[in-house]
């Protein structure tokens, strides 16, 4: 199973592809999307398009976005939910299930602790991903959400009818 | 000059055509998208779908977004935006440039005052629009809008890249 983790940012989006065989990990690829355009919509315009050049090139069987929100300052967490918005649209369009978890479920799946530190985090993708060179901290970051995901979803999931997902949810 | 007018939100995203000669505007169509689906993911590509099923449509010339966020409640800004990415995506992905404008600009456009109630605007809208049948509540704010941004913008534009993009801004 190929998995996409994706570290959402209007600046700044991180992603991070892994296959999982069993409990097995490897790393595929990792990077950051850097959104250009002077105003919202082109840098939104330009977010989706390189996304989706990463799910074309990489075709991943399910994907993950973190949940999480600036608690301090009601602005950015507009911002950061516009980005959001592709970062969870984009895998959608593909036709995979989008599974969405906690900053915390992610440290917590990664490092053992729901408040590990940034460079914990960095620390413990390496240590499961041998070999891996994490391009920046947004990589880092989806390539952990990528991690915690593969634990929690075994199987790929597709998009199902409204109906039928009750019963099949990838959410934590 | 066909100008689109879109008042986001997760579940019910109002939308507004209207065509604008000048000074004369004439109404076109409105409406609200309901997105469906069980999750997030596919509630933002059934608001996709639907939008760029507008576009396709009415084939506007110009594009405007209200720029609001929930001040109180982190959670909500943060659905909000998501909804909000899709509304600036699909105009921006039709090669529109798309205009934002806040909530007491397009209030002071359209009614002449930043404090109004929904019902007044609602009221004014009818007014500049004869012959309209307001479809809804958001349908009738995407209308305000749509006629916030012919106001302001007086010819169509496109996206033109980012260096002479600070040279021919819609933006209020």
């Amino acid at each position: 199973m190929r998995v996409l983790g994706i570290d959402p940012g209007l600046r700044h989006l991180g992603w991070g592809v892994i296959d999982a065989a069993g409990s097995r990990l490897s790393h595929v690829a990792n990077g950051t999307c850097h959104s250009a355009g002077d105003d919202l919509a082109s840098r939104l315009l330009s977010l989706h398009g390189q996304l989706s050049a990463i799910l074309r090139e990489y075709a991943p069987d399910t994907a993950a976005v973190e949940e999480t929100f600036v608690n301090t300052n009601a602005s950015a967490t507009l911002k950061l939910g516009q980005a959001r918005g592709i970062a969870l649209l984009v895998p959608a369009q593909a036709g995979l299930q989008v599974g969405e978890y906690a900053p915390n479920t992610v440290k917590k799946t990664v490092v053992g602790v729901g408040h590990a530190g940034k460079e914990q985090v960095a620390h413990m993708v390496r240590v499961q991903l041998p070999g891996v060179e994490i391009t920046g901290p947004d990589a880092a970051d989806a390539l952990a959400i990528a991690i915690c995901h593969a634990h929690h979803a075994r199987s790929p999931m597709r998009v199902v009818p409204a109906t039928q997902a009750n019963r099949r949810r990838t959410r934590a």
